[in-house]
């Protein structure tokens, strides 16, 4: 697991890194499915209207990467995320009228199904006389939105649900969506609510076997991943609005990241959160301005991303009127 | 992150690397209230009967723990475990009569939900007519099931459930286990089936914040954990009747890598299993003998952990039998 091509990347462009990374990536499975859902997907979508106009797509991506250190994997570098913004976020762009591509972490948070129990199946239930099970009256209400919500958007082919694990799963699927998305132009979105690995062992310098646990240290080697956004941005989807994450747990360094990542990028907007306050308070940074929204706690059961995805879908549609000039 | 004491532990003994993990580890959340849901659990079943005499207990540990890079956590070296093979043997220790407590990693299978799908709340459910939900017909029994032995064993008080994530979670909790489980002799069991972290990076020498991505390359310098089996047996509980694991991807060095398990920790039996066949078959490995359990594949219904349960409280019972002697 020695990143052994360390100084032959540094100096490669982009796009060779880029190319690299996918040459040397084990081969995504179903990608024939996933392809056909897609197409299916976007198809129904972009020739379908929303007060006159075409439906407006918006890939969200949540949840964390994993960087495995072994092929056959046992032991891998994990990103912590519960996937909570993506699937909150989800709910208000289906509410905003969007239909979305939720990439999401398998066993991540998934929409409408928040305000039920970690585990819905052992708590939401309770037994009747005549030995059967019920849904428990408390629960009852929550159960049922979740349901017909998630079975409406779903059915009504508005939202489509794709799992990943792994930063090359993920990749692969990403560059998929992004180019089958290519012919919707500016009425796409990319919302990169994802927490991504930075760095990774390339495929082909990973052990095979699981890692022998004979010495008392163990060193890691991880090179770093290349950065993708700048090739989504730039030959993927050219034409896509898009919206990047930086999540910090260091306040002070905050804003100058999410500003870095903008200029870095390329990106229409970068949302800065904090791992502490993130379900209170973000800050959209655009070129022009720093937006500061939070969540309105006059009740509980409001979410920040309720404001937020007003914001951003707002800023979408001047963008769309913009590209049309 | 730099593991700075590595040359310092090399040279310690194993109760003093224990010690010294114990010690420079975050404190436990809500101890007070899993020793008191403990001994409540270990006093009931220990005063109550089972074919006149005394329940046996036994603690299933199942999925794996994760060796935090950063001290608010964001990326962390985490080990492959779904969680599946112990919480399977729960059910069959249940149904051997023994009490279970079962410490797992947060989110990891559960005990009775196996026959379920992925996301139970929105697979087993339809829409009926009146605008409300019920029950598919073809989940409805399994979803009765779940529920009713999962509620029995948990009502009855024979199953008590604890979640980590982390290896100091996991090291501190079976700790506590072992300890209170003394008073229970060679009645008590250890079935150690969660995948624990062999390296981590001291609390101590952990970065506060997240580690940032400017350079090229990460190198990641973890530490072994110490080897708490030895301790478990020699000092917390060292009555009880232990069994390990021993999962590997590579057959050929499996059963040596097990018999040197059972050597080193003074393991009751190792049970050897490999990644690519543990659901069909298992070794268990002890220091007179070498069995090899297998699926009854006659209905695709059966588990390995059915035969392999009923071996070990046989064991289990010539051992309590040989420690009155």
């Amino acid at each position: 697991m020695d990143a052994s091509n360390k100084h032959e990347d540094a100096g490669k462009t982009l796009e060779a890194q880029a190319k690299a990374f996918f040459d040397s990536a084990p081969p995504l499975h179903n990608s024939h499915k996933i392809s056909q859902d897609l197409n299916h997907f976007i198809q129904h979508n972009s020739s379908s209207l929303e007060n006159g106009e075409a439906r407006r797509i918006v890939c969200v991506t949540s949840g964390g990467t994993t960087a495995p250190l072994e092929q056959r994997c046992v032991r891998y570098v994990d990103n912590f995320s519960s996937g909570h913004r993506g699937a909150t976020s989800t709910e208000y762009f289906l509410k905003a009228g969007y239909a979305v591509i939720f990439l999401h972490r398998r066993g991540s948070f998934q929409p409408f199904c928040r305000s039920l129990p970690d585990d819905p199946l052992l708590e939401c239930f309770e037994p009747t006389n005549d030995l059967n099970i019920q849904v428990r009256e408390a629960y009852s209400e929550a159960v049922k939105r979740a349901y017909m919500n998630h079975h409406t958007a779903v059915e009504g082919c508005l939202l489509l649900k794709l799992p990943f694990s792994t930063i090359f799963e993920y990749l692969q699927m990403l560059q998929m969506i992004a180019i089958s998305m290519r012919c919707v132009g500016p009425r796409a979105m990319f919302y990169l609510a994802a927490a991504v690995s930075d760095y990774y062992v390339p495929w082909k310098d990973m052990v095979e076997h699981k890692i022998q646990s004979g010495s008392h240290l163990l060193d890691v080697k991880l090179v770093q991943v290349p950065k993708m956004l700048s090739v989504l941005r730039k030959d993927w989807a050219p034409q896509a609005f898009c919206i990047s994450f930086k999540l910090e747990t260091d306040s002070s360094i905050l804003l100058n990241k999410a500003n870095a990542a903008l200029d870095k990028y390329n990106m229409h907007a970068v949302v800065a959160n904090e791992l502490l306050t993130r379900k209170e308070r973000v800050v959209v940074v655009t070129s022009a301005e720093k937006i500061t929204v939070l969540r309105d706690n006059s009740e509980s059961a409001n979410d920040v991303e309720d404001p937020l995805i007003k914001l951003l879908s707002e800023r979408h549609t001047a963008y769309i009127e913009d590209s049309s000039r």
